[in-house]
């Protein structure tokens, strides 16, 4: 069996707080092997997270268990959950934060983690993340069954989708990521978005995949008060140091500069919108 | 035998030193596993280093290896050391950076490393984690025994405890450390100092339990110009962007802001006093 | 078989490209084993991660397979190169990344990556990393042959040395990196350059083992407007926040500041000169 326990949260590098949780993963499941998807999440931010773990589980193996943890409602009366769908495992607070993932899965159940046995004995009201989801991530790498953990559930909080409105030839989204490079990723691509048909959830998201007009050679891209026109394959088609509009690896539209930052060029943030318009 | 090795620098992330650690101990010890605990304490900040190992190798299994490389003395006459507490293996420079933990521990031997069958055949003056802590850390992975690196000694620099006084309703203590969310971490905490009695150390800390009177709804908290009442239980009783005191998950008082930063608040820094006072 | 796959990159950490090609490794080889150099190479600074991979690769064990992906020319026509060299393996663009490594070795292979069964099915323009490199990586750990991946070559881009010209009593290199510590390492150092017999790789660097007059006493550094005379074997030979001279860990002459920043005291930066006089 896969003991791969994938983390992503927003604990940063700095504190102590992801090492403890490998520790005590380790104690729990000697097999355990960490894989860090990003600990730099922007702080309580559970939209960045989930598109994050939406454009990252998918390359991982079949069986592995994520660890997700942006958790700013912790300590209150939020619930603890832990999914399994299609053959991957996900804990993380009832946030949203599994939203985009759920959406585009087909064979889902969901369990309120409530059994204390896979809890650290004292809880604080602090740090989940150490005493309720690492533990319980490491019980399930050891051979726990997801139901041993709590009670089914169908009722899990959902994130609306990030903006993208399509009208003809114009297209309306937002900005949801900007990388260490400085690329700006935005919402409008080929998402693929799929209704789930085990849980009564409210879809509400687009559930057909769209086929955008984003490969047009006379598209005019907007945001943050520059226009570019076309899109390019590869940074190497603009010159050093310029502007560029391409699809990004993740199949997003994405704004660039050839070997330079988009992000400090254009002055955008998560939540800007971009216009796309094909003449 | 579990072989984690458990590492904790001042190195950063941005250059090649962890790295190298890993690979060299990996051709030592194949099955080593590594976790990082954090690479980020501040340049030569012995005191946070042991503040940050005090409050996180409890979680690891035992049998754990704990390579701590903080170490502004490097090339210099001071000892190498190789610790064994209760189960837990231990690798620093002597500079005081294992004595919290020392503190709280029963059954401890110590040895000063000098086998050079053991250490890089080439030791540099300025990297000893790479050419004397990481080789013998990987050793001991690979069953070596705590003796066969050198002789046993007695007397390793012990620090003296953070600042923590108590007079009646009164405790004065000081910031030990500021995590990545802004969160203010204090010394004031049920701290669980105990005296080893294997080792003559002068014990400079109190060693019983304190009950300090931290639970007061009427408590005042005063820390860089700002006095608090009263002690929440987690962040989402303060509304969003409110200052809070609260315990945080390692029994310290913390200063937090819900879902935003207390240190850029407060402009407080490691050192800082903080008092409480019930009336 | 070792199955530690060692990663270089100018990801950086706050997105999720490294821990989506480390998803896909494992599950390509289930027993790789990864372990970060670091991934905060300057973005797209191809001799600064030629500079770290020289000055790392040979601490780990052979077997150990270099994953090195910084890609300025990602999706244009640059080759993407598996190579062999006395037992290591390396990964990375044809961009000369590689070609420091190369210069000190003896038995290389080099091939171009071709062979699209070891490859994601949808290649994209821009991250190769986790489309080409990645899987390539793994499938080596995995037993697949390097001639599988694709055709032997001959000719890959090779980087010109860094500077260092030595006339006399006088040698002129330049600023190579500057560490998280704020040491300013230069190229002044027993560089180990030999000439490859494989392949007909025009020598572009002295091959010669070069004694330099380092240790002298009264040598004089000059860099950033600064004059330092003589050269310390640790930093506490200076007082603290003094300046000094020292040979560093991997042979080159750095300077550093006793307990801190050399960097943030001189402003220099990667690239600059450096002379040393001796007289």
């Amino acid at each position: 069996m896969n003991k791969t326990i994938a983390l992503l949260t927003d604990f940063g590098l700095s504190d102590i707080y992801v090492g403890v949780m490998k520790g005590e993963m380790r104690g729990i499941c000697p097999e355990a092997h960490f894989i860090d998807i990003t600990h730099h999440i922007q702080p309580q931010n559970v939209r960045q997270a989930a598109f994050a773990l939406l454009n990252s589980y998918r390359y991982f193996p079949v069986d592995t268990i994520f660890l997700v943890v942006v958790d700013p409602g912790v300590g209150s009366a939020r619930r603890a959950l832990a999914a399994h769908a299609d053959g991957f495992h996900f804990l993380a607070p009832d946030n949203g934060v599994l939203s985009y993932v759920l959406h585009e899965r087909e064979s889902i159940e969901i369990v309120e983690i409530s059994n204390s046995d896979y809890a650290l004995p004292d809880n604080s009201d602090t740090f989940h993340g150490r005493d309720i989801f690492a533990p319980a991530a490491a019980h399930l790498a050891a051979g726990v069954p997801l139901a041993s953990l709590g009670d089914a559930i169908s009722d899990p909080i959902m994130l609306p989708a990030p903006e993208l409105a399509i009208s003809g030839q114009r297209v309306v989204g937002e900005v949801v990521h900007i990388d260490h490079f400085g690329n700006v990723v935005t919402s409008v691509g080929q998402l693929r978005w799929t209704r789930p048909e085990r849980l009564a959830l409210e879809p509400r998201m687009g559930s057909e995949k769209t086929e955008l007009p984003i490969q047009s050679p006379t598209a005019h891209i907007s945001v943050g008060g520059t226009t570019l026109i076309g899109i390019c394959h590869h940074y190497s088609e603009a010159g050093r140091g310029d502007l560029l509009a391409m699809v990004g690896s993740n199949g997003y539209l994405e704004i660039a500069v050839n070997q330079g930052s988009a992000a400090a060029r254009l002055d955008v943030t998560i939540g800007d919108r971009i216009e796309l318009q094909v003449e």
